[in-house]
């Protein structure tokens, strides 16, 4: 290739290349609007200072199993930290092999969600960490049980201690959320494809994945999901437009209606938070969608009344897994050994 | 103080400490006879090379809840390994909620067993990997659909392609068994202060535990539980001398009996590893007991036919607490996510 011939290349080249740099630049600019990067910290948490005494007690807590009266389920068995934060079930199985209700939401970058659960009942994690250790389909415990458990067990009275100094009883259900919470917390996933892209590298998506994401702004899915978790950050009807059939939106369970009590909040449910989306299978608070690409579609036909193309439906899609971040690396925790006075595992009863 | 009255006192101090010095020489003489410390190193495994991939796909796969049809159980669910390598429970809850035959037996240290099982019918970790996953009662899946699952799994197949490189299928139920064996092989917990001990640094054990050591050598404790593991490497009846009531000795299970068909095995075991016995409570194959004194009380009298006196036991007991090494590290392993392809937990069917 002479000189002349390669000059002319390259200015082809930056020619062709021009369009779609400058798509990517408005697309970076329109997405500005509607989504924020993870942060690479530990976010602040309300009236919880996230100290690292209270995570590393947190992190004990949060895989250790007896905080369920069976000695068998942890908050890790159905958010599972190697498998997105969630179990990959349609609705989880607890105590006595119950099934629950509603299908596991993601631990990961939970910490940015508005409120917790699919009906947003609890308004924060260290209120959403009491909610399974005493449903009785999930963990089975009580209170006074986990108090009793935690202060048999000289390990944890020091580490209660050191989480919360200067209380006079630190080892409380309270403080238990409160250590949850705060390990919680630190369970983010920045440096997505996507985060680098909103960080301005727009290269790092690919033109389906870009073109994906204008559909995801255009066609109104970014109305609900937006913000740092693209969703998690407010309440809409599920079936807004059209309701999805009953083995989706079982009519039984009417979402935050069951909080409020307000009719017009019947099927109303959190947006789901679509952050490491593709490693949250099955979707929806039912469970019953294990296709990424068709949870879009019944998406895009009951919240927006439109019937994507195939082809769309596919970039979306593209769009969507490109939100799957760097996973929380943890070291599995050692736990406190057992005394005489901790209360011994109900495993054994049969249900 | 003079330097005359220093010196007095000083030849004073060595007069005193010399005897407990002897004490301790000869004594760890005789330990060095029955016992042998932990390699600081990964141990050999036969027939399977372990190799860093090794031991990183057998460290999914060892956390993986799809191994079991149910997607919920892991190997880590029973061999949990921030509680000892075991699940602290009598016996273990599987599938649909099922009790387990037999007190789940730490998977720590077990690479240095004869044998696995309680009853030694798998001659190695390999071939025990393949019992649980398999057991009606345990993981309730089968090879095939292990095989399918992780076949399903782009992920998993270059994983088993790096840990058995040059094989034209890697990924098989027989594989599977030996990766997980080399993570396993891993988990060895050294350092413990009886090492320290045999290592030749004696004032690591305090009085109350050398007299406890001496004991468990001169009552014949050491008769059966020698070694690496302190047990584990041969079989005896339980109930040599005395049987035990039938609340710890069960009628129905016979142990080695069901595996060698020979009368005389009628309720032989293989002698329990007491490796880190302070962390693993409840004891015996029934897992009926959880208090290590009354465990020492009963052995001494069903395989010595020796009451022992309180403060024997408590000295017994304490050098068993010297056992306690140091546990393994694990960074908690990002699961690969699975496909359309992969089959569908079956957590779903009630039991």
């Amino acid at each position: 290739m002479t000189n002349s011939t390669l000059r002319a290349t390259l200015a082809c080249a930056v020619f062709l290349a021009a369009p779609a740099t400058a798509f990517a630049n408005d697309l970076l600019e329109e997405a500005k609007d509607y989504f924020a990067p993870i942060p690479s910290v530990v976010p602040a948490v309300k009236n919880n200072a996230v100290t690292s005494d209270k995570i590393n007690l947190g992190k004990m807590l949060f895989f250790d199993p007896r905080l369920s009266s069976s000695a068998l389920i942890s908050c890790n068995t159905c958010h599972n930290l190697g498998m997105g934060g969630d179990d990959n079930l349609e609705t989880s199985i607890g105590h006595g092999w119950q099934k629950g209700p509603r299908n596991a939401p993601t631990v990961l970058n939970a910490v940015f969600n508005v409120a917790q659960f699919w009906d947003g009942r609890a308004e924060d994690l260290k209120a959403q960490a009491k909610g399974p250790v005493q449903a009785g389909v999930e963990m089975a415990s009580t209170p006074a049980r986990v108090e009793e458990t935690l202060n048999s067990m000289p390990a944890y009275v020091e580490a209660f201690g050191k989480a919360f100094p200067g209380e006079d009883k630190p080892v409380t259900f309270d403080n238990m959320a409160k250590a949850i919470e705060a390990f919680e917390a630190t369970l983010i996933t920045p440096y997505s494809r996507f985060d680098q892209f909103l960080e301005g590298n727009t290269s790092v998506l690919n033109e389906e994945e870009q073109a994906g994401l204008q559909l995801f702004m255009d066609t109104g899915c970014a109305s609900c999901h937006s913000g740092v978790n693209l969703g998690g950050e407010d309440y809409y009807p599920f079936g807004v437009v059209e309701k999805p059939g009953a083995d989706i939106l079982p009519a039984s369970d009417k979402g935050r209606f069951a909080v409020t009590q307000t009719a017009d909040e019947e099927y109303v449910f959190r947006a789901g938070p679509l952050r490491n989306i593709e490693l949250t299978a099955p979707y929806f608070h039912s469970g019953k969608v294990w296709d990424l690409e068709q949870a879009v579609a019944i998406m895009s036909s009951s919240q927006l009344g439109e019937e994507l193309t195939d082809d769309q439906i596919k970039k979306i899609t593209a769009f969507l897994k490109t939100l799957t971040g760097e996973q929380p690396k943890v070291e599995y925790p050692i736990l406190p050994v057992e005394t005489a006075e901790t209360p011994k595992p109900e495993a054994m009863i049969a249900k």
